[in-house]
C-alpha cells in the first residue's frame, strides 16, 4: 500500500462534493415523482442509477481514506460523513421503490410538501459540505446546519400531523399501512440529514 | 482552540450525571402518562422540555470532548455514552407523542407494566453512571449493569406475550397497528438502556 | 490490567471463527423452521441456545480486545465485526420468535426461498471470516464478499416482489401486517451480512 503523506485535502473535498451532488439529484428525482403522483419506470431507473453512482462515490472515499495517512479532518468524521451521505441517497431510493411496490399513484399533497422540505434540507446539506473547503465559510456552514436542524423539527411536526389525519380519516387499514410507512420514511430522511449536520458541526468545532 | 491538558474528570462526570438525570425525569413522566391513561398537554410540554434539556446536556459533552486533550476514559466511549443516553430520552419523548397522535386514551395495564420496568431500568442506569466516578464502586456498577440486562430480557418476553395477546384478541386492524408500535417502541427503550450498560461495562473492563 | 504486547492473532481468528459458526447454526435452524412450516418448541430452544452462545462469543472478543495492546487489524474493525456478526444471529432468533408470536404455521414458499438465500449469504460470510487468517486467501475472501453483496441485491428484489404480491393478494390486514414484517426482517438479515462484508473488505484494503 502506498501512503500519501501530505494532506490530500483536495481529493476528499472533491469526493464529498460529488457524493452530496448525488443526494441532491436523488431529492430532485423524488420531488418530481411526488409532484407527478407516479413512480414511473423512467424515474425508478434514474434513481437506481443515482443510487449506484452514490455508492461508487462513497467507496471512493473509503478507498482514499484507507490510502491516506494525514487527512484534512478526523478519520472517523470522514467515515461517518460518507456513510450518512450515502444513507440519504439510499433512503430516497427506498421511498420511491415503496411507492411503486405499494402501487401508490395520484398526487398526494402531503407527500409533495414532504418532498419539498427534503429537497430544501438536502440543498442546505450541499451548502454545508461545499463550505467545509475553506474556514472563511465557517459562518455560512453553521447557518446551513441550523437550517437542517430546523427542517428536521418541521418534518417531525408534519409527520405527526399527517399521521393524526391519516388515522382519523383513512378507514381502509391496508391503505393506512402504506401511507404510514411512507410518511415515517420521509421523516427518516430528514433525520439522516440532521445526522450529516451533526458530523459537519463536530468537524467545525474541532477546527475552531 | 484551547486544550485542557489535565484530565477534566470532574466535568465529564458532572455532565453525564446531569444527562442521565434527564433520562430519569423522562421515564417518570412516561410512567405517569401510562398510569393516568392520557398523554395530556401538560405531560407533552414537560417531556418536550426534558428532551430539550437532554439535547443540551449531550451537546455540552460533545463540546467538552472536542476541547479536552486527556479524557478520564476513551473518547469513543464518552461519545457513545452521550449518544445512547440521549437516545433513551428521545425515545421516551417519541412514545408519548405517539400515544397522542394515535389518540390512545384509557389506562392500559400492559403499558403501565412496561413503563414501570423502563423506570427501573433507567434508575439502574443512573446508578451505573453515578458509580463510574470512583473505582471503589466497581461492584455496584457491575450489579446495575447486570440488572439492566435482566430487565431487557424481561421486556423481550413481555413484548412477545403482549403481541401474542394483541393478535389473538384485537380484531380491529387499526387499533392493532397502534398498540403493536407502542409495545415495540417500549421494548426498544430497554434495548437502548442495555446499550448504555454495554458502554459502561466496556469502560470498567478497560480500567481493570 | 495485563497487556499482551505480542499480536494475539491466534485468539482473534479463533474467536471470530467460533462466532461466525453460531451465525451458520442459526441460519440452518431458521431454514429448517421455514421448511417444516413451524417454529416448534425444539427449534425455539435450539435457537435461544445458539443466540446465547453467540453472545458469549462476542463478549469473549470484547474482553480480548480490551486486554490486547497490539491487534492483528484495527481495533474499531474488530469491534464492528463482532457487533455485526452478533446482529446476524440475534436477528435470526428474532425472526423465528416472530413466527411463533404471530402463530404463522404452514410452509410459505417465499419464506423457504428467503431462508435458503440467507443460509447462502451466512455461509459466504463464514468463508470470508475464515479466509482472513492468511493473506494468501485474499482473492477468495474478496469473492465471498462480492457474493454477499450479490445476495443482498437478490434479497432486495425478492422482498419488493413478495410485498407487491402480498398487497395484491392478501385481503386480511392482520395477516398482511404479519407477513410484511417477516419479509422485511428477512431482508434485514441480508443487509447485516452485507455490513459484515464491508468490514471484512475494509480490513483487506488496509492490509493491501
Amino acid at each position: 500500500m502506498k501512503f500519501n503523506f501530505l494532506p490530500q485535502n483536495f481529493n476528499f473535498f472533491v469526493l464529498f462534493e460529488r457524493q452530496v451532488g448525488y443526494a441532491v439529484d436523488a431529492a430532485v428525482c423524488f420531488r418530481k415523482v411526488a409532484e407527478q403522483g407516479l413512480a414511473d419506470e423512467e424515474s425508478l431507473e434514474r434513481m437506481k442509477e443515482i443510487e449506484h453512482q452514490g455508492d461508487e462515490a462513497a467507496h471512493a472515499i473509503f478507498d482514499q481514506l484507507n490510502k491516506t495517512f494525514i487527512t484534512p479532518f478526523d478519520r472517523e468524521d470522514i467515515h461517518a460523513l460518507a456513510i450518512e451521505l450515502d444513507d440519504v441517497t439510499d433512503m430516497l431510493n427506498t421511498i420511491i421503490n415503496r411507492l411503486k411496490v405499494y402501487k401508490l399513484t395520484g398526487v398526494n399533497a402531503n407527500l409533495v410538501k414532504f418532498a419539498g422540505i427534503i429537497e430544501e434540507s438536502v440543498r442546505a446539506m450541499q451548502c454545508a459540505v461545499h463550505g467545509m473547503r475553506d474556514s472563511k465559510n465557517r459562518a455560512a456552514v453553521a447557518t446551513s446546519c441550523v437550517e437542517i436542524n430546523r427542517l428536521e423539527n418541521v418534518g417531525d411536526d408534519l409527520r405527526d400531523q399527517m399521521l393524526s389525519e391519516l388515522f382519523e380519516r383513512e378507514k381502509d387499514p391496508i391503505t393506512l399501512i402504506k401511507w404510514k410507512e411512507i410518511y415515517q420514511d420521509a421523516e427518516t430522511i430528514l433525520d439522516i440529514c440532521e445526522d450529516v449536520a451533526h458530523v459537519v458541526d463536530s468537524i467545525l468545532v474541532k477546527q475552531a
